[in-house]
């Protein structure tokens, strides 16, 4: 700090005015939170902190906190323009459209933006962080990802000292609560996810969770912090719960692991091994304690080592209490004096797909086939042929479809082989549907 | 932000100069770190980090880095009076002498002071913070409890929103790796602790770890953090883990338990109950999957809920990390703008021991007891006596050094009638040895 002195402080900020757009289960948590705790907010921080101007869809709706003193602007935009607002909350969502014109007049009006929404930043994360970034301005986002586990703060503050080589996340609490009430006995797929849905643990339109969308936008938040990549989060490789079967749930607890749908990304010889699947993880690791909708994320890094961070995904609670620890942080450094993800965005470099045959991992391929003689030789043999190498070959049960099931767990392999494998068993007669593939932690 | 402006940024800091005190494993570590990751820190901050002057006991031992152009001064508080260091790190340790003569050194030639000393802020925290406060000038502490893990920062600035109601911590990776391996079947705990020693996991000297005050220093830190209190660190009551008997192992996993060692703070009624002491945590809940020397802490907040961080305790490598992300929020941010503890140091409320009537616990209590007719009835008595409910009443095997062991897990008790029964059997003939007591969670 040779050109800076202690000895000359700053004001303290005394007061920070917000513009809420968005009131829904987390905006209204928000205001509420804000308003309840306004006098602890004061004596930790030392600012006030108030609530200027909201915008939502409906003016007229009780949201159960006092609206007297709050401006309400029809559209949130106009919400950049207020003088009497110093930082926007966009808690409106959605990848396009309101949330991220928001998020532009935000910068182009010198305003600090906080927001919720995992949608906005997977798609233009960096192109936000470049306009960011070029005015010093705070872009805060820890209710992205995992609602109320800290996790950014701990990737890019808690573990700025370090070198991050892996991270394995449960980010979305539908699908952890599907395949645990499954691994608990509570039924098929569809019959949990029914169950789900009136407990309000699953939205009606169950897709953008069960077939892994939402960890998708989790992740690729996650990929950019922990490696300084840039990616297009379409061209991740996705897959969901969907596929995952009662008897893949027994399987993998007679094998002594579980199912959990993980976003990762591992760093494999310079190259970044990154999606989100279903995997089997051992019965004693910490993503296998998870259960419920409880998220969890485990990071490997150097030179700390393994931490795990666990708490509520999603509750407008814990969203709200993430959003204002970001309000609260930038109350507390209001002046940008770091790339937003850890990289400046403009030299975050661009992710590749890796190559198939960069790391290798244990699957395990569950197959129907037909119940014919032979039927198994010829599955061994195409396996032999693609070089993968079998460590356990289980035929279990008929399947209620018709056909048996068989089960490989193989040896590590590569994904080129494996998928030279999965080909030839997508095109053989006898396998009577598409396999089921998971890889084994 | 009313009174400043966005469109007004300073300048960022482009150099930073540590003085670094004391160069054990951290410290050396230290140094190797930031040497090593220059570059990653420059990129991810825009700072330049450098150590200008060490302070050791042996100047001329090879630490494995590059010691030119790093000075060295023999009396380590005199970093504080250099021009040419900007933040003092202090890794010497103990809570007097040369670390808090540092600390004072370091606010009064206006310098940030970062420290790993659990210590030195378990007993003067409040009274560094008023100095440190007093000059807008922060003081950070990231790896004084545990380690690797930034629970320090969770807790102050993750969880800033929150109002926390509980937490409760494994701090300590010798008591976590003794209990452990007690609890696999590798021995006695004097077995256990010369294997710790052999491993380097225990020092020559067990008693800091053994006996539950490295725990009480870090949980005194979390007192602090979680409740804005003040407290005498030597007023805590702390119960180490050498009373824990094979046999209490035994019966803890029959009763679907473990033993962890925990340092603990909860909110009842306005009160706070805290401590360290073992206690029973279910198989199921998070603090019972944390093995060997890994530390853990559980925190209860509203809105959010129960967030769990789990990682490396200790260890050179983790401990220097968390020092780095201390000096990095500094380079950062570097103009204190929050009180220390969340509350200013003069506003830290004293903790007041809680009344023994103020929580009830349910209780397991071991006592080891003559093999004669009636004195299991005369416990009973005394029990019942005591007011003391008993949900079990077990007597098994015979002890090693005679008598034999009867275990009592009560219904929940207040403290108050918990001690009465427990002083009426250290009193009691027919009881051989004081009882072995711990808290059922």
């Amino acid at each position: 700090m040779s050109d800076t002195s202690f000895k000359n402080t700053p004001q303290p900020l005394s007061c920070v005015r917000l513009g809420v757009a968005g009131l829904g289960t987390v905006g209204a948590n928000l205001v509420k939170l804000i308003q309840q705790h306004s006098s602890d907010i004061k004596a930790r921080t030392g600012v006030d902190l108030f609530v200027t101007a909201v915008s939502a869809r409906d003016q007229g709706r009780d949201r159960g906190f006092d609206m007297t003193d709050i401006a309400f602007e029809t559209n949130p935009v106009q919400l950049a323009n207020r003088d009497d607002v110093d930082i926007i909350v966009e808690l409106i969502g959605g990848a396009e459209g309101a949330a991220r014109d928001l998020a532009e007049a935000s910068f182009a009006e010198n305003k600090p933006f906080v927001t919720a929404n995992k949608a906005l930043l997977a798609h233009h994360g960096p192109e936000l962080a470049f306009l960011a970034e070029q005015k010093n301005l705070p872009l805060k986002f820890e209710a992205a990802v995992a609602g109320g586990i800290p996790i950014i703060k701990a990737l890019k503050e808690g573990l700025a000292g370090n070198r991050i080589s892996s991270f394995a996340g449960i980010l979305n609490g539908t699908c952890n609560y599907i395949l645990t009430e499954m691994a608990n006995g509570s039924g098929t797929f569809g019959q949990v996810l029914a169950e789900a849905q009136r407990l309000g643990y699953a939205e009606a339109d169950p897709g953008f969770d069960v077939d892994g969308l939402d960890t998708a936008h989790k992740t690729a938040i996650l990929l950019m912090l922990a490696f300084g990549v840039r990616l297009n989060v379409d061209d991740m490789p996705v897959t969901g719960v969907r596929r995952i079967d009662t008897v893949d749930i027994v399987y993998a607890k007679e094998l002594g692991y579980c199912i959990r749908l993980a976003g990762f990304g591992v760093l494999v010889d310079g190259w970044v091994d990154y999606g989100v699947a279903p995997v089997m993880v051992k019965l004693s690791s910490p993503l296998s304690a998870i259960q419920g909708p409880t998220n969890a994320v485990v990071v490997q890094s150097d030179p700390v080592g393994r931490t795990v961070y666990e708490g509520p995904g999603a509750g407008g609670g814990a969203t709200a209490s993430a959003v204002l620890a970001d309000i609260l942080d930038i109350a507390r450094s209001p002046f940008q004096q770091e790339p937003v993800f850890g990289v400046a965005a403009a030299l975050l470099d661009q992710i590749l797909p890796p190559p198939l045959d960069a790391r290798q991992t244990v699957l395990y391929i569950r197959l129907r086939i037909e119940d014919k003689i032979g039927v198994i030789a010829d599955i061994a043999h195409i396996l032999a042929e693609s070089e993968v190498s079998i460590d356990r070959l289980l035929q279990r049960g008929t399947a209620p479809q018709g056909g048996v099931y068989v089960v490989i767990i193989t040896h590590p392999v590569t994904m080129e082989k494996g998928e030279k494998a999965l080909a030839r068993f997508r095109t053989t007669k006898a396998v009577l549907e598409a396999p089921t593939v998971l890889r084994v932690q």
